[in-house]
């Protein structure tokens, strides 16, 4: 079993987090015991990743339920009002939005107020539980890319730390682990935010498989040089054409394997999934120039320059090799077997 | 006149350099009164950038010579000592050996003592004019490149800070700008030692041109994006077939700019060549993991995580465009007029 803590966790009257911004220097905890709270929380990425912040914000709308006292209509002004506080934290993760839409249709039919709570309850818990389900089917349909002694890269953290528990893009390697498979990892440090070297390199070592950590700007040298076996990234939203919008940085990797024809494999559950959107509609967040511009409390860049931090880029179907789903890997042609397995 | 200190300097007793570790909090410098000051200061990158690092170490050689006191014999034994001391601090730049041997060689032939100290003085004091001179014929040659409402990308520093003055990379924008052509520059900011935000971001807005910075990550976003006309980095070592070694990330952006159709120009001058090393030959600088472990005094990666930190890489010819130099722009193929012009 990989030692590692539940990332989030709902215990009736707390919404418990791992505080990431800690990371690496110690793994401690957050409890949210209103909706405002679970809304900071991911709006200050000390939950991140887009399954966690799904359940963060199902168990934020579980929380409201939790805590409400009063009429069914009053119920379900607030559970609106807690919806729409929580989808406006971070623009780009399809999941927060799929996650808290799913508890608010959860009540749909329901009258008294008592059910009501219980079923928003309900499906919070359903969306934490069939994410780490989902995650351990990823493990199981992508370990067989990873062979024997291979080296695998990864960017950000799609890991366990990014959902529930066991990750999207770690899943494979956890599950490869299980199996007894010796192969290490090179993590990109992913700046600006790091969750590369603090989180990834973090857990993955933490559940004992070898990681190698690099700058951002290594990658290009460490596939010429020492070479690369596989790319294993997560994703943030998914489009019907196999476009995948993921962590700043995805795309220039997807640019570096294709140069040096190392298959790139998108790792996500199939909520990730955006059939409705086309390329061009998906808004890239940009975050706050302090991001890049501060590293803790240490000024890096000049005061008057101009910063821009997008935190997301695109990368287009014809640089992804396959998606590991929960179902299986979706292999090119990517929008045909896309339509196939989401039909 | 680009408003800018000279990098290096020599004042007959001191050797100042601006202490690069300082910035962009502050501009300061360091006075260096003895041999193992200038060498560490090249060690610990307080002066960094192949040329400025040239320049550093013949003032190094002339400090030494400055100082002597006694016969010949000893001034040569010391000489040679001060010079194995000098080159010991760095494997990869090129001009660091270049400027050495040229000062060495300086004496060759005499025998007064008081005769070959002035001449190792002299000889420094040359190199460094004539880096700030080449520098000038680099952005005469260049400028052309940076065409009205152009948006380049550069990496790292091959600025005026990497030089004695005015730069390699820089030197082209610099002309530019006093040639009235209105164009804006995406620095990237250069993990692991950031020179890319704190000192091209730096240099270049305090000279007046227009600075977007971003991660090294956003590379690839930025050009498919925002779109980049041109890119222009240095050099810390170009072999004859126009193979460049140049920071870590730099070939990574080359793919980049191929797979966009971006033209690649080197700049540097033509001490940089290294006309009989072959790709393979050259050591690639692995330096303290301490450098991407820790930001300031803060720990960003786990303790125990393995980390590669190499400081340069290798592109190759295919990627590059062009190289200027200030004997003129070097186009493919490469190797040939390589070899034409510096035959």
């Amino acid at each position: 079993m990989i030692d590692l803590p539940r990332t989030v966790d709902f215990d009736g009257s707390k919404v418990i987090l791992v505080d990431q911004r800690k990371l690496p220097e110690k793994l401690s905890f957050l409890e949210c015991e209103n909706v405002d709270c679970v809304a900071d929380a991911i709006r200050s990425m000390a939950v991140r990743g887009a399954p966690a912040i799904g359940a963060a914000a199902a168990f934020g709308m579980a929380l409201y339920a939790a805590k409400f006292k009063g009429n069914s209509n009053d119920f379900l002004k607030g559970l609106k009002a807690a919806a729409d506080k929580l989808r406006s934290t971070r623009p780009t993760a399809y999941n927060l939005f799929w996650a808290i839409d799913r508890t608010l249709r959860s009540v749909e039919g329901s009258v008294d107020v008592d059910e009501m709570k219980l079923k928003v309850i309900n499906e919070a818990r359903r969306i934490a539980e069939e994410d780490v389900k989902s995650n351990r089917m990823i493990g199981k349909f992508g370990y067989k890319l990873i062979k024997e002694g291979f080296r695998v890269m990864t960017i950000c953290n799609a890991g366990s730390l990014a959902t529930v528990w066991y990750g999207t893009a770690t899943a494979p390697m956890y599950r490869a682990l299980e199996e007894g498979v010796n192969f290490e990892v090179v993590a990109l440090e992913t700046r600006p935010v790091l969750q590369g070297a603090r989180i990834t390199a973090f857990e993955l070592s933490r559940a004992g498989i070898p990681v190698k950590l690099i700058v951002d700007g290594a990658a290009g040298y460490v596939m010429s040089h020492l070479g690369i076996d596989l790319v294993i990234t997560g994703a943030d939203r998914i489009l019907a054409d196999g476009t995948t919008f993921n962590k700043i940085g995805t795309y220039s990797l997807s640019v570096l394997a294709k140069e040096h024809g190392v298959p790139f494999y998108v790792a996500a559950p199939t909520s990730t999934f955006d059939l409705k959107s086309k390329p061009d509609d998906v808004r890239i967040e940009l975050r706050d120039p302090k991001e890049v511009a501060f590293i803790g409390n240490k000024r890096i860049a000049p005061e008057k320059v101009e910063i821009l931090n997008p935190a997301f880029d695109k990368t287009p179907p014809e640089n992804i090799t396959g998606i590991i789903t929960e179902k299986g890997i979706i292999e090119k042609p990517l929008a045909e077997n896309i339509e196939n397995m989401l039909a």
